[in-house]
């Protein structure tokens, strides 16, 4: 089961289609996500995708990773700490750092790396986990 | 400009599409968003959309409202404290609480409330706002 120190890895490579589809989601039309004159003006030098992109990974590693299926977050705590533009490939780390012994709420150290060991987000999240019943 | 007390809001339905375009672009295929007879046997009592789909509305409102076009996220800390399902009309509410003099960063409250007035999501956020630089 959960112990302290597991830890679990998702990697994918981020897309111009990631920004439309948050686009699309949210209705955040930003120009630093779109217009790559305005975009290269800025210290970026260029496009980069939505945070919410950035993060949906973590939604999926403790989606389907770690705890796994049946967890939701309670709290995430995220500083974005360094651009991340389409065609990066970004790696989500999650590490067990706190498991309740009286509900099925796990804390975890949360961490995103892209293709250069650069730091582009960590925080750390609360996530509950249902137990989930199927007919099987 | 921005001052401290200046509040933004914007709403949106969320919708089934939502689950889909999040889980297309993250990979999360958690059965609390899929699966309606799995999810209905929790205390979320059915379908709820994912964390990402929810706090999005944020990431919408900082880019097109307030602060406004050129914002990114440099932290966000969030926590869920309500389910969000398909067919709920959600409102995000960005409150200025501290507007740096040196550099142009901004600490907001950020609240997401449902149709009937539940605080689904709460928490805080910090913006750095890029002057963005074009032809016209």
């Amino acid at each position: 089961m959960l112990e302290v120190g597991r830890i679990a890895r998702r990697s994918r490579t981020v897309t111009a289609e990631d920004i439309e589809l948050f686009s699309q989601m949210t209705g955040d039309h930003n120009p630093l996500h779109y217009d790559s004159e305005v975009a290269a003006r800025t210290t970026f030098g260029g496009i980069v995708v939505q945070g919410g992109v950035t993060s949906g990974l973590l939604n999926a590693l403790v989606a389907q990773d770690l705890p796994g299926p049946g967890s939701v977050f309670l709290n995430t705590d995220w500083s974005f700490r360094a651009p991340v533009r389409p065609g990066d490939t970004i790696t989500a780390e999650a590490e067990v750092l706190e498991v309740r012994r009286d509900k099925p709420i796990t804390r975890l150290r949360t961490t995103i790396t892209n293709q250069d060991d650069v730091i582009v987000l960590d925080g750390s999240a609360l996530v509950y986990t249902f137990e989930l019943e199927t007919d099987d």
